[in-house]
C-alpha cells in the first residue's frame, strides 16, 4: 500500500524558486571577476537564470547535455548552474588549477557542449581550446565593455550579449529527480580523474541535511560565504544550500588572499563562512599582520583537509569565530561529517574542547559511517581502532560517469572512502590517514597522518609528510619528510626525540629527510605518490 | 541521463538508526500512564521497536496492515509506530477525544486489525470493542503489574509480557520509499472523517523541513517536549524530527495541566516545546497563580489554530520564552509555516514584532503556497488582499484513504487548505479565515477572524465567534455571539463602539448575541457549523 502524498520530485531549480518566492528580496553579492562588488537577489538571479534556461535551450542544450564551466564564485556562475539544472542538463564544474592536458581530458572525457569561462582563464582555453574536441561554442562570463581580444579555434560569445538574447518567459522543465544535475571529477591520485555524477535528488537531499543546526546551520538570518570554489567538491553545496535557507551569499570571486576575503567578511557582515585550511592560514597571516578583528563572523566551516589544531585555537580565542572542522569528499556531495558539539562534549572548555574539534565529528542523516578492518568487521567505537571508513547514503556516488574504476560499493551498498578513521562511542569520527598511505608494519597500522601533526609542533618544522618505506622485517616503516622553517635547519636526533613519547614508540618514524619543497595536488593535499616515486628506493639505516 | 548516486530509500526507520548510532545516549523521557516518570534512550528505544516488530510479525502483521493506536505520548507509544514502520506497516493515530462512534467508524473505515491502547481508555474501548470489526487483539500499553481486569470481547494482550515473546535480533524490512507510513483521520467538518495516508518519503522530507533553522530549529542540544499528542496531525512529526536531530525527547503522557507540564519543562530542562494555544493558556495561568517562571525553555511552537497576540506578549515578555507561531494540517504532515523572523523583521521589537508575530509565517522549503481568488487568479502579496490558500509539496495529500472526498487538488497539484488567507511582499502567510466561515458581504468578503481576534480584546468578552447570517441585500453578514467574561453582561453597542474605528466600518457586525458557551470540536477548535444551526433562521435587525 502506497502513501498518498503529492508526487512533488526534489529538482535543484525547486530551491531556487523557494529562494526567490519567500526570501526573494535577500542579496547575493559578488567581488565580480572585472574587479567591482556586483549586488543581486535571488528573485534577480532567477529571472536571470531563466534566461539562461531559454537561452541555452535556443543553443540546442536539453536533458543530458554537459557543459562546462571554468569560473570563479560568482552570480553569474550562479545562473549558469541554475539555467542547465533548468533543462535537465548537467553543469561540469572544471578546476582550472589542474594542469592544461588534465583539464583537455576531463572536458573531453564529459563530451561537454559549451564551456562557460572567466576572463582569468582565457590564456588557459586559449591553450587548450583546439584540443576540446566536443565544445561546440565558449561563452566568456562577461560583459561586451570588459571583453578582451581573444583567438579561439571556436565560436565565442560575450556571456552578457549572449544571455540578452532571450527573455525570461520561460518555465523550468521537469523531470525524474534522479535526472544527472551535475558533475565533478576527483583528483584521482591514482589513474585517470573520475566523473562524480549528481542527481536532483541527491543535491536536493544533501543541502536538506547541511541546513540542519547540527550540521552547518544556516538560517535566513546568516550572511554566508562560499569561499570554497564551486569547482572543489560541489561547491560544497553552498549554492544549493544558501538559497534554500534563504541566506544572503557573499561570493568572493577570483581573490582568495586575505586582505581581500577580510574585506569582504567586514564590509558585508558576513556570519557563516566555508574552505580548506590553506586560505584560512592566509587569512589568519592577515589579521596577524595587520590588527585585523572578525566582527561580524560567527562560524567558520574548515574541512577539505584536516584542521590543524593551532588553527582552531586561533579563530576561536583570538577572534571569538566558532570553528566547524569537516569532513567529506567530491563522492559525498560532499558533506560527510562536521565537528559541531552535541551535549556530551559541548560544555567543554579549553585543550579538552579542542581535543574534541581535531576529530572531523557526526554525520548528518542521510550519511551512514562503518569503520572496518581489512576483513570488512566492524571495529569497537572506542575513539582510537581505526579501520577503513564507509559511507552510504543518497549523496554518496554509486558508481563513477562511464562505470570508470567498475564496481566502487561493497555488498552492503558501502562505498569505501579510502580514508582510514576511528569512531568514538558519541559517534565523532576522527580521519587518522589515508588506506593508501597509512604503513602496515608487522601487519599493524600506523597513522601517517597522526605523526605529521606531531612532527610539524617541533619549533623548526614548516611542514611534514610521512610516508611508508620498504623494510625486511616489518615490511614497511615510516619515513619522515619535512620542510624546515626559513633559516632553521633541526637534526634527526632533534626532532625524533621531540616525538618520542607523546606516541608509542614503535610508531617513532626509522628515518628523517630534510627537504626544500613537499609536493601538492591541484587542491592543495599533500602528493604522497610523488613523494613515495622519489624515496622509492630510500634504504632506511634499519633495514 | 541518470546521476550515479545511491538508491538509499528515505524511510522513517533510517531516522532511528541514524539517533539511535550518532545519538544513541540522548533520552527519551517520558511522564509514563501508570504516573511515575520514565526514561530511556534512542539505542534502547530502536532496540525495543526491533522487538515489536519482530513480534508485530508473528502477530501476522505485516507491508500494507494498518494498526490502530488510543494512546498518549510515551516511549511505549514510539516503540509502537517504529516496529510498525521497520515491517511496512501503519501506525493508525486515533484521536481518544472524538465521540465513540466516531472512533469506531474511523477504526472500521481504516481497517485496523491491532488496537493499541493506554489504560486511561480502557473504559471507552470496553464501550466500543464489540463494534470495531477488524480488531483481532487488543493490547494494552502497560505492564502485568498495572493491569486491570478488563471485559473484552477480543483477544487482550499486556503490552510488556506480549513484548517479552521476542527478542530484538531482527533486521527492519526494506520497500518502497513511497510505501505507507501512517495514517490519521481528519475531524472534518462536514462529511464524514477522511483518512490522510502518510508515506515513508512524506514523513522522512518533512521532518527533515522541520528541524531547519528557520523552522522548529531542532539540534541535538535542543530537549523537546512534544505537548502536542501523536494523534493530533501527526504529532506535528516530532517523533521523527527529534530523533533525526538527535534531541532528548520529553513526552508529557496523559498530564496536560499547567502543574504538570511546568514540572517537566523545569524538572527535564526543556528548551523546546509545542502545543495548541489552549495547553499553553492552562500553563500560563498556573504559572500566574504560582509565580512559577520558565527557566530553560527557549521557544514555544504554537499552531493548531491562531496564537492569540497576548499569549505571544506573555510569553516574549513575561517569561523570555520565543514564540514560534506555526501554521499547518493533517493534510501537510502538518507543517506549512512557522513565523520565525527573516532579516526584513528580525530587528523589530515590541508592538511592531507582535504584529508580525500575529502571521502564521513563511513556508520550508518542500512547501509552496499560492493565494488565489474565486477564479484561481493569484491575489496581489501586499500583506491585505486576502484569498483561498492553496499548497503543494511533497508532504502535502494527494487524496484521501479509499477515494473519500474524491479529487482533492487542482490541475496544478495544489491542494486547497480551506484557509482564507493573504500574504505579503516578504512571503508572510496570515490566516483570515475559513473559506467556509469566511462572509460573503456584497460579493466581497470579510474575515471572522479579524472580528473575532477585535471582539475578544474588549475588557468584558471571554470568547467570541462570527457567523454570516442571511441578509436580503448584501446577501449575508457577520453575527457576533459572545460569551461574556464571569459576572459581565456587556451590551450590543458597547461591544460595536468599542469595535468601531478599529475596523473597516462596512465589517462592523450587524448584531451581538451573548450565549453561556461556544461549541468546540475534538480538537479545540470553534464548531461553527454547530453556531450556524443554532442560529440559522436569526433576523438580523437590519435586514
Ligand atoms: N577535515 C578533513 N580532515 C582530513 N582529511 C580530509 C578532511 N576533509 C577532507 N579530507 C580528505 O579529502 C578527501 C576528499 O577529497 P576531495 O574529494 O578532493 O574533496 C577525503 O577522502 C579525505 O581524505
Amino acid at each position: 500500500m502506497l502513501g498518498l502524498m503529492q508526487d512533488w520530485p526534489l529538482l535543484c531549480t525547486k530551491v531556487l524558486d523557494h529562494a526567490a518566492t519567500y526570501h526573494g528580496r535577500r542579496e547575493v553579492v559578488s567581488r565580480s571577476v572585472e574587479g567591482p562588488v556586483h549586488r543581486t537577489d535571488y528573485a534577480t538571479l532567477r529571472r536571470r537564470s531563466l534566461r539562461v534556461a531559454k537561452r541555452l535551450e535556443r543553443e540546442g542544450i536539453g536533458l543530458g547535455d554537459r557543459c562546462a564551466t571554468l569560473a570563479w564564485n560568482t552570480w553569474r556562475h550562479m545562473e549558469v548552474w541554475y539555467g542547465l539544472l533548468g533543462l535537465g542538463a548537467i553543469y561540469h564544474t572544471v578546476n582550472p588549477r589542474l594542469f592544461a592536458d588534465q583539464i583537455t581530458w576531463i572536458v573531453n572525457h564529459a563530451e561537454d557542449r559549451l564551456l562557460f569561462v572567466d576572463l582569468t582563464f582565457l590564456p588557459l582555453v586559449e591553450k587548450i581550446a583546439a584540443d576540446l574536441k566536443t565544445i561546440e561554442k565558449i561563452i566568456v562570463l562577461t560583459d561586451p565593455d570588459h571583453m578582451p581580444e581573444v583567438s579561439l579555434p571556436k565560436e565565442v560569445a560575450v556571456y552578457e550579449d549572449w544571455l540578452a538574447e532571450a527573455d525570461d518567459d520561460f518555465a523550468w522543465k521537469t523531470f525524474d529527480e534522479n535526472t544527472a544535475a551535475g558533475m565533478c571529477y576527483t583528483s584521482g591520485t591514482t589513474g585517470s580523474p573520475k566523473g562524480v555524477v549528481y542527481s536532483h535528488r541527491s543535491n536536493v537531499l544533501h543541502a536538506m541535511a547541511a541546513v540542519t543546526p547540527d550540521m552547518m546551520a544556516i538560517s535566513s538570518r546568516d550572511r554566508v560565504m562560499p569561499v570554497v570554489p564551486l569547482f572543489h567538491a560541489n561547491g560544497w553545496s553552498l549554492a544549493f544550500s544558501g538559497p534554500l535557507a534563504g541566506a544572503t551569499l557573499v561570493l568572493p570571486g577570483p581573490r582568495m588572499e586575505g586582505e581581500a576575503i577580510h574585506g569582504l567578511l567586514q564590509d558585508e557582515r558576513v556570519t557563516m563562512t566555508a574552505a580548506v585550511p590553506t586560505v584560512w592560514l592566509m587569512l589568519l597571516h592577515h589579521l596577524e599582520a595587520t590588527g585585523g578583528t572578525l566582527d561580524y563572523l560567527k562560524r567558520v566551516v574548515i574541512g577539505g583537509s584536516a584542521c590543524p589544531r593551532a588553527m582552531t585555537e586561533a579563530f576561536q580565542t583570538r577572534y571569538g569565530v566558532e570553528v566547524y572542522h569537516a569532513w567529506g569528499m567530491t563522492e559525498m556531495s560532499p558533506l560527510g561529517s562536521i565537528c559541531t558539539l552535541t551535549p556530551e562534549y559541548a560544555d567543554l572548555e579549553g585543550a579538552a574542547r579542542l581535543d574534541i574539534q581535531e576529530k572531523q565529528g557526526h554525520p548528518p542523516f542521510t550519511v551512514e559511517m562503518r569503520v572496518t578492518d581489512d576483513e570488512g568487521t566492524d571495529v569497537p567505537w572506542d575513539g582510537k581502532t581505526f579501520g577503513r571508513l564507509k559511507v552510504r547514503g543518497p549523496a554518496v556516488a554509486e558508481a563513477y560517469f562511464k562505470g570508470e574504476g567498475g564496481e566502487i560499493c561493497d555488498a552492503d551498498g558501502f562505498f569505501d572512502t579510502g580514508d582510514v578513521a576511528h569512531m568514538d562511542a558519541n559517534g565523532y569520527m576522527q580521519i587518522t590517514d589515508r588506506s593508501k598511505d597509512v604503513i602496515k608494519s608487522g601487519g599493524e597500522w600506523i597513522s601517517t597522518i597522526d605523526l605529521e601533526n606531531l612532527a610539524v609542533g617541533h619549533p623548526d618544522v614548516a611542514e611534514a609528510a610521512v610516508i611508508g618505506v620498504a623494510h625486511p622485517k616489518w615490511d614497511e616503516r615510516p619515513l619522515l619528510v619535512i620542510v624546515p622553517r626559513e633559516g632553521r635547519e633541526p637534526s634527526r636526533d632533534d626532532i625524533l626525540a621531540f616525538m618520542a613519547g607523546r606516541v608509542a614508540k614503535w610508531w617513532l618514524p626509522d628515518d628523517v629527510v630534510l627537504v626544500e619543497e613537499i609536493p601538492h595536488t591541484a587542491t592543495g593535499k599533500i602528493k604522497k605518490t610523488a613523494l613515495r616515486d622519489q624515496f622509492g628506493d630510500y634504504r632506511l639505516p634499519t633495514a
